[in-house]
């Protein structure tokens, strides 16, 4: 039934070991659904079910005396480990069948990290790293955080586990003076936005603005103002200006806040960030880089771009768990963005004086928090080494564009692993015949391990190569060649 | 060294078999620190091991393709197969010595609940469920919960994995109509007082309301006024209503908004939330009832309680990863604090017509939402045993005041499990002339095995017994009345 079980390197094809490839040597490579239940699928599965033995063993633990085990307790125990010992013979034998299949009685092991190449187009750079899984194994109770908090009671105070470090650390990241972590880089545009904005005023966004900076501005009760694009669809300081004197003539009044994303969510196109800041700062206008597709991937310079907030997101591109983030700001606006409680009990008299009022005290109390903090290393590195992910992108793209009829909406090349993409003319001219439609693709990528394209699309869509390796590129800029020829659909050598 | 390594129950002695206790017995049970190199804490050690040399084989499954491993990959395999397999020889033998002690360099692994008892005021109910780690372990990355998101792109709309039903289900439990997960409790406020609070407006809280209601009225322009403590620091129907009338007289204007903890964080005393809710009505002022001491502790109907809004916390009392929580309503509500966005782009026209302002979006997109829903069977079903949890309550409080110059500052009985004690007549003494402290008393404590008192306070102090069984609950007592008679201090038998 298996047809390909393990390609070990020696028998990988030569194809396979340059870039340039032509495509239609792969054709018999490989055939659908049938590498799903091989030797790997049993392993990733018998893995799944060795984490969840032990976390079974490890609910004993917490159920016992810290003086140890009774015999009954010991018992459950033995019986646990040889549990354990035999999904371990069975992972590393590769047999086996699957006997836990769900959590909680409902929940599907979630295994397409493992099982396939993702290329989803927000989840690429928010998958954890090794250490963030041990960490949230190890901290993911509710109030984790807090065994060691002391006055003045504020989570970026605590120091064990090193999270008032951290926080120093994180601002000095993305060259700031101060940071603070959030549910996400929604959060802290709602907290920009909640000490900006007004009634009525006016916030300059871009026309490729992401629907949660609108929703911070409505929430604070203003209102957003579009920059529009360039012919390359790139926000210009030029347009950002001419933006800023149409809002000043019409309602008289200056924006009160500027937000503009580096690569926005559309197209991951780089926009004129260096000269919007000189722009927005001639008027004044305070200014707020969105990072949530750069932080945590590429180097972000605030102090370099002029920026006054730096908003980034955990779990889009800092390889942690959801919802988490970083607003991280100058000196200058702490005092405002960051204010603390002036609240003072009508009856009691209580203060609660440190508590900053738009964090609403402390933000990300556990797990989350200690995700980021175990990825933080791995993710101050990748940020250095942005140009090779920007390559394979590049080659990804350029093997696609050899599919006759594809094309990049995005700039290219590209400079960045997000990309929004036209294969209207190469895969839709399939679609448009085949009886499960645009379906038809996504089951030829998945039954190859390629997921995260979104279902049935084959016009426009978008795709994110985030944190492919060499090896797995190749592997899917293959695949994509693969299944155009298997549907004879042109492809330039 | 190890004095006591495992304790099996055919050698516990009769002390520890019934609930009237007599502690003078058990002096010599317990000696200073030795159990912390114990068996148990060799096999907590290669427990985590093995969990993060399971992580490690699971990175391989990442890196490689998915049609399998390569030469070099398999043997990388093989070689953490072969260390797994002798971490679980010594976790199953309780030999060898600690090998990993850090996550990502820095981070001690954090092993409080395997090895201790918590006695945290606020950690106790937050503790993951077994199904809960499983979750996390499987959905830690990222965006995990959008694999399969479509139109309409809306969280609670997803429904694999089964998000939407899980929203249903969650209004159920609290019995109102409509629930959204929300980052934390505090984010359930602020969503309602963004609301329905205007700048001046009042609210009233009570005396012993939670700084993040201070926070969330003060973030939305509002005053808070708190009502008034009877002489039991109970918060009264009666109070309540003279409160609103002393609002109303002072400023010409109604409070906007009452938000009442039922059980609150400083005594854990419960409140009178249904006179409450019949004063408030009177006045037809909408209600907000505080769950965060109760819901997924105990049964909360939030119709039967007549609440506009009812609010709990995942990470404090749903056995959920933080930042979590739940903001439920009536449907008379929804249209109002969960309103769709009316922002639409100057210049693009754009409209993202059903997210949520207050929930700016999406809420919950990972690991947080997946604890939620897998300790979500056993959080329905432990409140429904909330009366064993509060006599175990008492049980121990009954213990604690067998100890002379020991007294309960929380209503007594109890009727919840966090209690704020008063010791200044009992462990306070003895601090008074000891060379650490108040931190002999933590030291005393740690080296019995209990953890999450407040380190160096003897006066008054809270802690929280939930989620202990009857065994630890009683070593729990057996320890206090220990240490009570290691230094001298009389106790009643």
């Amino acid at each position: 039934m298996v047809r390909f079980t393990i390609v070990n390197s020696d028998t990988v094809p030569e194809w396979r070991s340059g870039y340039a490839v032509d495509c239609r040597s792969t054709t018999t490579r490989f055939d659908s659904g049938l590498w799903l239940g091989g030797i790997m699928s049993i392993r990733i599965q018998k893995t799944f079910e060795a984490l969840f033995a032990l976390e079974e063993v490890r609910g004993l633990f917490r159920e016992s005396l810290p003086t140890g085990f009774d015999a009954e307790e010991e018992a459950a125990f033995n019986q646990r480990i040889a549990d354990l010992k035999a999904i371990i013979a069975d992972l590393e034998a590769g047999t086996g069948t699957p006997k836990v299949t769900k959590i909680a009685g409902t929940l599907d092991i979630r295994s397409r990290e493992e099982q396939y190449i993702n290329i989803h187009p927000i989840q690429a750079a928010g998958r954890l790293t090794t250490e963030a899984r041990k960490a949230i194994i190890s901290y993911g109770d509710g109030y984790s955080t807090c065994d060691s908090c002391r006055k003045p009671f504020r989570l970026d105070k605590i120091s064990k586990p090193g999270i008032a470090e951290f926080h120093e650390d994180l601002a000095k990241f993305v060259n700031m003076d101060i940071a603070r972590v959030v549910p996400g880089a929604r959060r802290g545009f709602q907290a920009v936005a909640g000490t900006l904005v007004g009634k009525g005023d006016s916030v300059i966004v871009s026309a490729l603005a992401h629907y949660t900076e609108f929703l911070a501005v409505e929430n604070a009760g203003g209102v957003v103002r579009e920059v529009p694009l360039d012919a390359k669809n790139i926000v210009t300081a030029e347009a950002t200006a001419q933006k800023i004197e149409e809002v000043k003539a019409e309602s008289g009044k200056l924006p009160v806040l500027v937000m503009i994303d580096h690569f926005d969510y559309q197209f991951a196109n780089e926009h004129e960030i260096a000269g919007i800041e000189k722009v927005v700062h001639q008027y004044d206008i305070p200014f707020l880089y969105n990072g949530a597709y750069t932080v945590g991937v590429l180097p972000v310079d605030g102090k370099k771009i002029g920026a006054d907030f730096v908003v980034g997101s955990g779990h889009k591109s800092m390889a942690s768990v959801a919802p988490s983030g970083v607003l991280a700001m100058t000196d200058e606006w702490a005092p405002k963005a960051l204010r603390t409680t002036a609240m003072v009990g009508d009856l009691t008299k209580r203060k609660f004086g440190i508590k900053e009022v738009e964090m609403l005290g402390c933000t990300l109390m556990g797990g989350t928090l200690l995700s980021m903090m175990a990825s933080f290393p791995t993710v101050k590195e990748r940020v250095l080494h942005w140009d090779e992910q920007v390559k394979r992108s590049n080659y990804f793209i350029d093997r696609l564009l050899k599919i006759s009829g594809s094309r990049v909406l995005s700039e290219y090349p590209r400079k960045h692993t997000l990309t929004k993409i036209d294969t209207t003319g190469s895969f839709y001219t399939v679609a448009k015949m085949h009886k499960r439609k645009g379906f038809y693709f996504s089951d030829e990528l998945s039954s190859r391990g390629i997921v995260g394209e979104f279902a049935g699309a084959t016009r426009t869509w978008k795709l994110n190569t985030y944190g492919l390796n060499e090896k797995q590129i190749r592997y899917l800029a293959d695949v994509f060649c693969e299944i155009a020829e298997k549907y004879e659909i042109p492809v330039t050598p």
